[in-house]
């Protein structure tokens, strides 16, 4: 048996579980998104920032997956919004099956959008369907402008891309337009937002409406 | 046969060629360096920065990981030395198999210093043994203090940690102090340097200083 037979028999038992978490969620009328990027470039912030303003609309949940610590639910859960966490202990990315076993934790009629911020890491948690509506890319301003063409997976797979932090572009020398036309390279039909979050929010609140849009579409199918 | 056996198999003939590999450099009096941290961390920017500073005592060569492009290595000949790209096509991390076909391609004998430029990423690198002395991670202060604690494999596992970016502290929520408490949590032995090599470099030299001696003590032996 070779490498690549086991990583196609996992990836088909991933891909399966994922189909079933799909179905569950299109049954009970849910919304689910599946935040990705590396540590620390701002998903926590931004779903602390975005939380509020789409509780006023949705009844909404966080599933936090880290390799180690109750941090970031504890962070989520300030919001107001049950939060979820999940400890891979070393695992490089959420899995469809963790997510199957936490929504025996959750009401799912009872809700309209699942946001799960998967483990900090910009390259596996791409290739594992988690059963989502939305896959987005967050990425902050210091990262640089060649990410999008150095790390391409997660951008490949995006429908929506958060380019995070860019009070901090007089501080480095990063051009966010250069920034964006990597993106646009690698994937011309990812949705791109610009925010500052700790200084005048630039775009979060059109990514708030977007969302609402998204949830709001599938509610009506 | 079970996941787990089939990833021992994997993780066991990684660590018999990383095996391979130390005995060769050992054998040429060969020092090296195994670079992990997150993209856009500034590994390649730490790089560009002290390459000039160690060849003027040390003969230096760089291999760049990355998924996609010839970027890094490009960055890294404009220094004036040799640089060899690997390119992981989505692999998110080295593996010692890797670096041994790199190997071919350089004198080892002529050389005092190897650096490895590791795959971005904060987790998986951490757990595939290249063959290395020391293992580097470096960390921006834009990741947040918390990271050690949240990702705290590589930092377990670690020599030394480079906190790069100290230039942005003021413009962040981000106690450097409290990062480097974080990172002697998990390891009190990591040897930490803080660089900010757009602002008066700090630590860098300290850094430069530290590798000649590691370099030097190996030549001893």
């Amino acid at each position: 048996m070779t490498r690549l037979e086991i990583n196609q028999d996992l990836n088909a038992l991933n891909k399966q579980i994922a189909a079933e978490n799909r179905n569950k969620f299109k049954s009970s009328g849910l919304y689910v998104i599946n935040m990705m990027g590396s540590p620390g470039s701002g998903k926590t912030t931004l779903l602390e920032n975005i939380l509020p303003r789409l509780g006023a609309h949705l009844r909404t949940a966080v599933i936090e997956g880290d390799l180690a610590t109750q941090n970031d639910a504890l962070r989520i859960e300030k919001t107001g919004v049950t939060a979820l966490q999940i400890n891979t202990n070393g695992g490089c990315h959420l899995d469809a099956k963790m997510i199957e076993n936490q929504l025996q934790k959750l009401e799912l009629d009872s809700l309209d959008l699942l946001i799960i911020e998967n483990v900090g890491n910009l390259i596996c948690p791409a290739t594992y369907d988690l059963g989502e509506d939305m896959r987005m890319v967050i990425l902050s301003v210091t990262e640089g402008e060649d990410k999008p063409v150095k790390y391409p997976t997660a951008f490949l797979n995006a429908h929506t891309a958060v380019i995070t932090k860019a009070d901090l572009l007089p501080y480095v020398d990063v051009d966010v337009n250069v920034m964006k036309r990597y993106i646009a390279e690698i994937n011309p039909k990812v949705v791109v937002f610009e925010t500052a979050l700790k200084n005048g929010l630039y775009e979060a609140e059109q990514l708030v409406e977007y969302i609402l849009e998204q949830v709001r579409e599938k509610q009506r199918k």
